[in-house]
C-alpha cells in the first residue's frame, strides 16, 4: 500500500481540496459538480480540469486529502504512553468528526457507491489499513510494555473500527448522540479487552 | 410511533416486496426502477403504481417489510432465558444478514439518502427504536431476573447497536469478515458490560 503520509498536495491542489471539502459539505455527494466546486475554488472549471480529469478522480483524491488530515492530526500526538495516545487516537476518530457532520453525510454517501466504483472502494479499503495499522502499532506497544493485556491486537482493532464505522453511519443517518455514545462504548471495550484486572 | 407488528402485507403487496427484494438486488438502489420491479413481478407497472404512488412510496413499504421479516424472525424464539434470547437476537442482527450481502448495499444506499429523504429517515428512525426496544427488553429481564448486572440498558442496547451498524457498513464497504468480527465484539461486549464477574 503506497503510504499516505508521502502523499502530498501542492499549493493549487491544497486550495482545490479545501474548496471540494466546501462544496461537499454545502451540496452532498449527489449533488456536486466541477461547476459547483471551482465556483468555491474561485476559479474556472479548466483550472480545476487542468489537475483532475473527472469529478471521481478529484474524489478519490479528496479521499486521500481526509487521510492525510488524520494522519497530520495523530503525527502531532506527543506523548509515548500506550494507554493516553489511544484514547487520543479513538477521540480523533470519535469525538473530532463531530465539527464535521455535514462532511459525514458526503462521506457515507461514498462509501455507498464504493461497491459500484472500483477507485472509492480502494481508497476507502486503503485507508482503513491505514487507521488500523496505526491503531494496532499502539495496541502492540502496550502489550510489549505490560500495560495491556496480550491480546489479539488485530481482532481489537477491528472490533474498534466497527465502533467507529457503526457511529459514523450512525450519526448521518440515526441521531445526534450516534458519536458520545460510541466513544463511551470504545473506552468501555477497551476497558474489558486491554486493561489487566484489577485497572481502575 | 406505529407498531410494526400491527403493519401486514395483502398478497399482491407481498408479492411485490419480493420483486422489489429481488429487483434491489440486482441492481441496487440508485439503478432500481418502477419497471424493473415490474418485470420481477412478472405484471404492468401500472399493476405496482395501484398500490403505490412513487417508488419513494414502495420503498418506504420495503422498509417495512424488511422490518416485519426481523419481527417474525424474532416471534419465532421460543426461549425465554434472558441470555441465550440475547445471543440469537444479536444472531439474527449479525449473523443471518450475511445472505443478503446484495440487500445490505442497497440498504447502505437508501441509508445514505436518509439526510435527503424525511420519509427513508423517519422510517430508519422507527426500525432502530423498534430494534433497540426489542433488545432493551431484554436486557431488562436478565436484570430483574438477577443474570446481567444493573447496567443503563438504553446505553448498552445503542453500543449494541453501533456495533451492528459498524458490520452493515463494513461489509458493503471494506471487507468479507467485518459481520463476523462484529458478532464477537458485540458477545465481548455483553461478557463484559452485562455478565456478572467470574461468569464462565
Amino acid at each position: 500500500m503506497t503510504d499516505p503520509t508521502e502523499r502530498t498536495f501542492s499549493e493549487p491542489t491544497e486550495a482545490i481540496m479545501q474548496a471540494t471539502y466546501r462544496a461537499l459539505r454545502n451540496y452532498g455527494y449527489a449533488d456536486l459538480t466541477i461547476k459547483r466546486i471551482a465556483e468555491e475554488y474561485g476559479k474556472s472549471t479548466a483550472a480545476i480540469h487542468y489537475y483532475y480529469d473527472t469529478k471521481d478522480d478529484l474524489l478519490v483524491a479528496f479521499l486521500d486529502y481526509l487521510l492525510e488530515q488524520f494522519v497530520d492530526s495523530i503525527r502531532s500526538i506527543e506523548t509515548t504512553d500506550p494507554e493516553r495516545r489511544l484514547e487520543i487516537l479513538l477521540d480523533e476518530l470519535l469525538v473530532t468528526p463531530e465539527e464535521n457532520r455535514d462532511l459525514l453525510v458526503a462521506i457515507l454517501e461514498m462509501r455507498s457507491q464504493a461497491p459500484y466504483k472500483e477507485t472509492f472502494r480502494d481508497r476507502f479499503r486503503q485507508n482503513d489499513d491505514y487507521i488500523r495499522y496505526m491503531l494496532k502499532a499502539v495496541i502492540n506497544h502496550g502489550i510489549d510494555e505490560g500495560v495491556f493485556d496480550d491480546v489479539d491486537a488485530d481482532h481489537v482493532t477491528r472490533a474498534l473500527m466497527t465502533i467507529v464505522d457503526g457511529a459514523r453511519t450512525r450519526a448521518v443517518v440515526l441521531d445526534d448522540t450516534a458519536l458520545p455514545t460510541a466513544r463511551q462504548t470504545a473506552s468501555e471495550y477497551v476497558d474489558a479487552m486491554l486493561m489487566p484486572e484489577g485497572h481502575d
